[in-house]
């Protein structure tokens, strides 16, 4: 999405589903200005966050949108089929369409043909840059404060919490910078590269030439997306090279309170938050030893009382200053990072 | 390499170095019985392992080799620029191409078209499989027992440990076998995925994958073959990708006698191997809570008193059985690996 691109969001039966959905949601937050309408024919007629919701491609056309992003993100990041027919209507519409699942629609050989007939753009997020190879230890050489958020499960909120503390600082004057390393980042940032998505041996590199190139960008405190958790069974490789190749000088551990279990992969326990903490501070490199410094709890869904007492509950627990960014804003968070930066 | 091929292995600048010249290493210690020449102009006329070593690709035609297969791999797997003559004479010779670094010789440009001509094949071993996703679960339900092997480095001996293991297993009467992740064990067992090769989220999937297929080829008992360190500075994504992916039941703690910095990392240390063997069992899916049975000491290059010592305080230091399972043989380790997997 440029800025200013007028939006059209595809979250076919997904666009009330915060996991699976939070591309839709992460751009509604911090792109709001640019969406006119969102695609789930479950619930049309209806409304998110001001924005109609729209049957077909064919009524979202009236609002005369520039490009269709996708918004939601399925496990493994493939296009079910019934997609296809909605991207080929985009097309049709004369809409670019902005992907950040794995398949990359500028490779697809029905897809591709239809786009440059069309002449419209199929941007693909999570293709990854040319050139990219392991770290090479350029980051350690970055001047700039670097700061990380790492989480108890994918999906709870570690690109808000980074884009709030990043908004805050910027507020202050704080020559402060957002680091994109997903899809739904780099959507709303307009650069940033999908960890996740470059060869395996690559990620730490990727993470690498993101921080390089967030202080190129003048960002002396550089808040990195952090992705997947090192506890999640599909996820934690790209968790720990993106961790170890941006060289994070502390953490900001993510949790969504009350979650004891990874959502979509039953059986598999969130441990405790003190052992959380001591499992990312023991899995730092020695050479770029971090701290978990603060904890972003996502309190959405429960009532101000049982976030509060959530909030408290794992300040105690921990020793950490704890808080919820998004319901009390970020500054008393922001607060206790700085000082513990410094 | 299939059995019986006749094989040069290509080593240019690299056959004496235990470090780069991993997969020739490896090759010559598990396939020796294939190798008819090894090609290295600065060793010209000397030989490696009984084997004769060759100035070029003409001098080695002579002892009628089938394929060529790239025994060295270089950090980020790519080919120097002087490689690229020697892999046009080998095909120019007739031989096929057997290759492990990232770079795919099966679609460079130049290459593809001179093998086509020639009628040779170029086989990457890094290729990754088609159809690729994150794990599903379904590495839980293999009825198998798993041994990942770990490590304090890459390149140390992880691949040769996991390989004497199975070797001793096997020699038993046991129904054990060697699961490859790299592309070194690919060349010696002829099946595996590279795990380093795949997309970043897929590295779950590919351990995944591999471990139902070694339960598929009859194996009750799989030795995975680890990759890279978790305190490895460009590798650790990939090592605990693999560790979360293969669920193993135990995991061998491979290092290095005397080494205390990560090879190609200065100023990155390697932990005292406590501290590993607690950051390794931390690291475990609570799902599957894996500890460290035996440390497993490569003491290439020092002598047998100097070797003891170095054994004999890792299993003080620890309270954990340790050996070397190439200087005195597997069959020690492996019942101290059975005894504490039952």
């Amino acid at each position: 999405m440029a800025a200013g691109e007028r939006t059209l969001i595809l979250a076919e039966g997904f666009s009330a589903d915060r996991h699976y959905g939070k591309t839709m949601h992460g751009v509604l937050r911090y792109r709001r200005e640019d969406v006119v309408a969102i695609l789930d024919s479950v619930r049309a007629g209806e409304s998110e966050a001001g924005v109609p919701i729209v049957a077909d491609v064919e009524s979202a056309l009236a609002f005369g949108p520039e490009v269709a992003i996708v918004g939601v993100a399925t496990q493994g990041g493939r296009f079910p089929p019934a997609w296809r027919d909605l991207l080929r209507r985009c097309i049709a519409g004369g809409l670019s369409i902005e992907n950040g699942l794995h398949e990359m629609l500028g490779d697809d050989p029905e897809l591709r043909p239809l786009a440059d007939e069309a002449a419209v753009e199929l941007r693909d997020l999570r293709r990854p840059p040319a050139g990219l190879d392991c770290a090479t230890g350029a980051n350690l050489e970055v001047d700039a404060r670097i700061v990380l958020t790492v989480g108890s499960d994918c999906a709870i909120g570690k690109m808000t919490v980074s884009l709030e503390l990043d908004r805050a600082a910027r507020k202050r004057g704080i020559a402060s910078l957002f680091v994109p390393t997903g899809q739904t980042g780099i959507a709303i940032a307009g650069w940033g590269i999908a960890v996740d998505a470059v060869v395996a041996d690559f990620v730490s590199g990727a993470a690498e030439r993101l921080v390089v190139e967030g202080r190129r960008r003048g960002g002396e405190l550089l808040w990195v997306e952090g992705q997947g958790s090192l506890v999640h069974p599909a996820y934690s490789g790209v968790t720990l090279g993106l961790f170890h190749g941006s060289v994070p000088h502390a953490l900001v551990l993510c949790h969504r309170a009350g979650s004891t279990e990874i959502e979509g992969s039953p059986g598999h326990p969130i441990p405790p938050l003190a052992e959380l903490v001591a499992l990312h501070e023991r899995s730092s490199l020695p050479r770029r030893p971090a701290r978990v410094v603060a904890l972003a709890l996502n309190t959405a869904g429960i009532d101000a009382a049982a976030a509060r007492a959530a909030i408290d509950a794992a300040a105690s627990e921990t020793g950490l200053p704890a808080g919820d960014p998004v319901r009390d804003g970020a500054e008393a968070l922001l607060d206790e990072v700085l000082e513990r930066l410094s």
